[in-house]
């Protein structure tokens, strides 16, 4: 394999501007050479797990998951141990050669792929995925890396316990990544994003030594935050290999509700409600516009709205019950009784069996397919204050829809952290299946709905982190003294710059 | 004010080796001058709250809680801003000086007072104790460092909402000392330490810059994780002068258990059982041996055992309900009813009324001062995987008694979060009184102690941070690699090294 040829030559395919397949790369100005093919000899011998150079193996690694980022790498490491990680970092460092991680590839902002140059090895913890101990009294498991999200709840459910960290790609997505962007999901409301389930961390250096700090602790003040610095760095600061994860008793019911409420403000105090009648039985709660449902019920011949009156915003809402079905169900309904005589709620429905659970669940899961099938959007993953939803959603729209009245809003995202997927679609006013025409909006429309997000105290990535995609953009909204510190700390971990290149801070 | 003087006057009085008052100071090898009284007129000009230079004034602000230490300092320094806090940082910066911030002067580690120099500023944040604002409806307050833990309790209450941070300090200590050393408390097992508690920080960086991160989010993945280094940073990287923090729903009733169990062993079966029924309705457990029952029951005339059989070990179980008391009640009584039929409980009081609360909640809270009253004590604040904690006790315990003969364990603490109050008194062995041949055992009972921590994978400051007292065994304990990236995170953010200078982390 020819380093430099292959980066050029993957520089130079099948890119075009604003959005498809892109150039993640940025300028390289480092000076070296390294002659391909003993460069691949010696990096094999450098670990002993699998190494990948054919392009037929290593092309499935090199685009992202929305197939908006190629790029390319020397080869492709998967270590088989931690040893085999400081092997690799080690081998990268001596040769000024870019280390990308990557876990099951599923982000959402071109984090995990490397830039075009072909200057970086991507490293792929897939194969360092064992558990590597449960301890149901301390209520916690150690795994590695590699580790499939779903696989963790699994062995916890075998515990008898309840690994809550729960998002629409847990079936391939891994432990690794879902640390490395601070994952967020569907029950944050009650058990945090991922950073707040993780004790302890096993981390290979940018300079190729092994942190163990693996420890399942509570409690423990004796020095820096560490752990929480390489929880959501985007494989900035060196490699995660392994975790200790907090685990929570299984619970023995679940039941959802879908409610039709008049407004966001009424679901906001259907929260309050909800929060104060249920504590932390409250596992989800969820906000989805009627225009939002209506693709999901067009697109998924099989679903249906389980409530009678229409609504244009509708709550799905869970509740998790250490008790029993009964308990779990008679609190359902004694809140949603509390709810329908104040008004707030005009018609809800509980789910009265696991199907109908599934049923409810589905019809806030499928929303992304849905959009998808109805054609191009742009995304926006933002957060605000709680308090400040109705009051953003109500000042964004008409911003938006008075600069460009041809799109429609899309809205939906976890109500009980303040987290809205504020999408944008095409509306009637642009010729169907002028993707190009719509896609041109993309950067306008970012800027108007950041802009006011950043008015409303919030935040322009709120569980998708920075990856490419919002790398300038965070930077630019960012004040002067956050972004100096954060290259202080860049600088003082990984001084070479050879961790995941390219990302989350600009150069 | 002769600073020179002044600091090598309280350089030399009264200091003893080992224990009582002694000296904090670490080399200082800075090559400057202050001309004392221009320098105090310069720093007087540089902010608009008070300054005071005289010994009586002063003399509170540098001497530690615990009386272990007292420093000496050229003023202390108390900002009625941020702005004063970023005129009283550059002052010094410029004049290379070190800055001290101290809260309410309640650390039982020595972090929050000057070393004997008498060359640093101490920065005092008792006048920025504002109320910045509450937000029930996103759960938040936003508050200044210098707020007492205890009105930003009162005020949530008065919102209708609670803020859990609980400990024995909470009438004196504030805000920004419980996050700067990630105080933990009582309901940690249910809400976690300050550092979970906390959604956003505002901050003077060392280089006198303000840093705006009062963000009151549940989800923002926009860069690395600046607020969790500072928390727990004892200083040492900035000032913290306001936070946004978490509000929870208020309980509606609260009870209290009072178990006699077999063993620890038992007590954690306890736990597991209580953890699996209760979920986080489950707010404090706390584990007591008679011994330290004991104290309590001798010192504190009032107090009385509510448990008829005796055992060698107590829990005190608490739970807090959103429904009623009724539902409280039913809920411990079950627990316990199901506790008794295992024969993991002999015998057990549930409290009738919030008297009967306070009582049982009164023999946790007194053991200290009923060991205070009882003479001197050698105490460990230490942590180890929950489920490690009877192999723990019994191993360590042996050990000291084996070398020690002439001393007795006093073991308490929060079960729950794996972090106990190891805490060794004197023994029939001894004579009584002699606290000096007692006191020469803190070095050799601290070691054996702190080895078996770590040999369980424990923690040698579970929830008292580093300050003097820790600083140069926890960097003993810890792996090279990382307190190498420790220091490189100093460095990064405090190159003079002025924050808080010779606390924490060894020079």
């Amino acid at each position: 394999m020819d380093t430099g040829s292959t980066a050029s030559g993957a520089g130079g395919a099948g890119v075009r501007g604003g959005r498809g397949v892109s150039d993640a790369s940025t300028a390289d100005t480092t000076d070296y050479r390294l002659d391909g093919q003993a460069a691949i000899e010696s990096l094999r011998g450098a670990f002993s797990g699998r190494l990948l150079t054919e392009p037929q193996d290593t092309a499935p690694y090199l685009l992202d998951y929305r197939k908006r980022w190629r790029g390319a790498a020397m080869a492709v490491a998967m270590p088989d141990s931690t040893e085999d990680v400081v092997g690799i970092v080690r081998w990268c460092r001596q040769r000024q050669v870019g280390v990308v991680p990557q876990g099951g590839n599923t982000g959402l902002t071109g984090g995990s792929v490397p830039d075009r140059s072909g200057r970086s090895v991507l490293l792929s913890l897939a194969r360092m995925n064992r558990i590597r101990s449960v301890d149901p009294l301390n209520n916690t498991i150690t795994v590695e890396a590699g580790c499939v999200l779903q696989r963790v709840q699994e062995t916890a459910a075998e515990a008898g316990r309840l690994f809550p960290l729960s998002l629409a790609a847990q079936g391939t997505c891994t432990i690794g990544g879902n640390l490395s962007t601070n994952a967020g999901g569907v029950q944050v409301i009650r058990f945090g994003n991922a950073r707040e389930l993780c004790l302890g961390l096993e981390v290979v250096t940018a300079t190729g030594e092994i942190w163990d700090g693996l420890k399942g602790l509570r409690k423990d003040n004796t020095g820096y935050d560490l752990r929480d610095l390489f929880i959501g760095a985007e494989g900035t600061l060196g490699i995660i290999t392994a975790a200790v994860l907090k685990l929570f008793p299984l619970p023995v019911a679940k039941v959802a509700a879908l409610a039709g409420v008049t407004s966001p403000q009424a679901a906001l105090q259907l929260l309050e409600l909800a929060q104060n009648r249920l504590g932390s039985s409250l596992t989800a709660f969820e906000l989805i516009s009627s225009d939002a449902l209506a693709l999901v019920l067009k697109h998924f011949p099989g679903s249906r709205l389980p409530v009678e009156t229409p609504s244009t915003w509708y709550v799905l809402v869970e509740l998790s019950d250490l008790d029993s079905d009964q308990h779990a169900n008679e609190a359902m309904e004694n809140l949603l009784s509390a709810a329908l005589e104040t008004g707030l709620v005009p018609d809800a429905a509980v789910s009265a069996s696991i199907d109908q659970f599934r049923q409810f669940w589905a019809l806030r899961e499928n929303i992304s397919e849905a959009q998808s099938a109805e054609g191009k959007n742009i995304k926006h993953d933002i957060s605000v204050p709680i308090s400040r939803i109705p009051d953003f959603i109500e000042q964004t729209d008409a911003e938006i829809q008075a600069a460009h009245p041809e799109t429609r809003m899309i809205v939906f995202g976890h109500l009980g952290d303040g987290n809205l997927h504020y999408n944008v679609s095409p509306g009637p006013g642009l010729p169907p299946g002028d993707d190009d025409a719509f896609l041109a909006l993309e950067g306008p429309i970012n800027r108007i709905a950041h802009d006011a997000v950043v008015r409303f105290g919030g935040s322009i990535s709120a569980e998708h982190g920075l990856g490419i995609l919002r790398r300038d953009e965070s930077a630019r909204y960012k004040q002067p003294v956050e972004v100096a510190m954060m290259r202080a700390i860049k600088q003082a971990l990984d001084p070479q710059g050879l961790m995941n290149p390219g990302k989350y801070l600009p150069d």
